[in-house]
């Protein structure tokens, strides 16, 4: 029996994955870009059982825990089944026979545009691996997270500022180190209830936007401005591209057919609220995931006031804070 | 002295006018289609005195007077510079030389998303052509409207359906007769404000969406579907037109650069509210125009269902009813 335990965290995009050239290998149509985040987060430990036959089993941890030990319980299917497909995935490549125990642990709301597919793959991927004791590097993990179908998981098994596909076999790589350059992730949760339609379907309808073959056709310039902006550290640039960015990603929800309206009333209210800031001197900019919450990005003098700000919105249930971080971790406690 | 009274309807876009090829004369790049509305109207007295000189003199109506003779005081400079500016183009028109004592009064809310400029202006062209003894055509009126910077006033000189260009010099054209089809237009008030950007500077904007060469290539064939439901009244088809049409509008605001964020917060809460009436077997279809207030488009029996739904979503401030309309009107009480 060997055990592994990783803690991958989310990332949140600043040139959104939206549309695929392979929905199964979630091959991206186009680039994308995105900061690892530190506090945001999904542990998993993996147990691997040489040669034992049966189901793998999966088991969710109690969100509500505050320990180290919470108490864990068998995942529903819908969870578990892409699970344990993954799982046989990465055994094939391992070369190996046996049954897995999963226990995963996620710190924020899950499935509520906060990525948890992309952290939970990219931990699942390393965990399992690992407790396969079959070594990857890198650009391999981030290869093996994407085939989970969870495309941004392959920006999460790697920290910093991380460009998707840079590597062959359309595998993420990093562009900047965490240290580059220290961003701030204020999140306004204002809905915590699992999004209408899935990302999977949000893809899958991308191309039915009179407007995607158009953003398609601009990504790669736009990446390389957002990649310079980074590069030389110039925030109202990258902000600009960012808010820009996002936007568009809705755009191609809301003129796909049928159209997903990922917004929700206060998503808008948030929205005001950071130009509000903005005009009164305060740098910061929004980015929404396939979701209703929002991202505000900041450097970490104004993190405070964006907070504040976004708490006193109408429709603001909570504000998390999380920052730049720096990848996936093997140094937590082992949920079994 | 010659003196004529025009009452003239505002009318709610089908298929959106966004975008121009010549600000000034307000010839548009895409076509645009409309029903002309018949409660949310301008009237508008128009006094020349021949051979007069001196500056136009133009007059507002108390909007809170229930009455026929409201309380009149003169207009704002804004609001009287391009008014005047209208009257000596049309004094030009007509070959006369004299000075005018325009009186203006509205039915709706100004200002807000409800195309005011529309039927203002349509109200003073004809009131003004009819007082100066200048008998035009319908496409004629059309043309002269226009030129008042208002495209959307080339719409609300005719009543029932409203295609525009239609005609040569850009003329609007009634496509179907207003008993064809008695649609309704329940409209719910999020905002009583003026909108932040113009609908002028939004066109000037409009070409900087890196989407809206795409929107102008598609409107043609959306134009001919859209004429195809009305002239079969199928309302499904013609609802999700409307409603796709409607979105796109916004989608290029939203992508202009700077962006325009036309809609509020209760703006969305009312798109699903129209979203869940409908998922409840109502037909019902939501559009807007360069504003945060909802049209929602519906059929005589459907209208006090979706009045009452509007009424009950948080932050509609209040909802009016208004319909298909004959177009302009002479038989009403004269304001000055």
């Amino acid at each position: 029996m060997t055990k592994a335990t990783v803690e991958a965290p989310s990332n949140i995009a600043f040139l959104k994955y939206w549309g695929v050239a392979d929905l199964e290998q979630a091959i991206p149509r186009g680039p994308s870009l995105s900061m690892t985040l530190h506090r945001c987060a999904t542990r998993t430990t993996a147990v691997f059982e040489e040669g034992a036959t049966g189901a793998d089993e999966v088991l969710l941890a109690d969100t509500t825990a505050t320990n180290d030990a919470p108490e864990l319980s068998p995942a529903p299917e819908a969870f578990a089944a892409p699970v344990r497909q993954h799982l046989s995935r990465l055994r094939k490549v391992a070369g190996r026979t046996g049954t897995f125990t999963i226990a995963t642990r996620n710190s924020f709301p899950s499935a509520a545009g906060l990525a948890s597919s992309a952290s939970g793959f990219a931990a699942l991927t390393l965990a399992a691996l690992q407790a396969l004791e079959h070594p990857v590097s890198p650009a391999e993990a981030s290869v093996l997270a994407r085939r989970s179908g969870s495309g941004s998981a392959a920006r999460s098994v790697m920290g910093g500022y991380v460009a998707w596909p840079e590597g062959p076999d359309h595998a993420a790589a990093q562009v900047a180190l965490p240290d580059h350059w220290d961003l701030r992730d204020v999140i306004a949760l204002v809905e915590t209830t699992p999004k209408k339609v899935s990302s999977r379907d949000g893809h899958r309808r991308a191309p039915t936007s009179p407007f995607f073959e158009q953003r398609i056709a601009h990504l790669p310039a736009r990446l390389e401005a957002m990649e310079g902006a980074l590069q030389n550290r110039d925030f109202a640039h990258l902000g600009t591209l960012i808010e820009r960015d996002s936007t568009e990603l809705h755009l191609i929800t809301m003129s796909s057919v049928p159209p997903i309206f990922y917004w929700a009333p206060a998503t808008l209210a948030v929205l005001e609220a950071v130009r509000a800031v903005r005009a009164d001197g305060v740098p910061a900019y929004a980015t929404l995931d396939a979701g209703a919450n929002v991202h505000v990005i900041c450097e970490p003098a104004q993190e405070d006031t964006v907070a504040a700000r976004l708490a006193a919105v109408d429709g603001v249930h909570r504000v998390l804070r999380d920052g730049v971080g720096v990848g996936p971790r093997t140094d937590v406690p082992a949920l079994l």
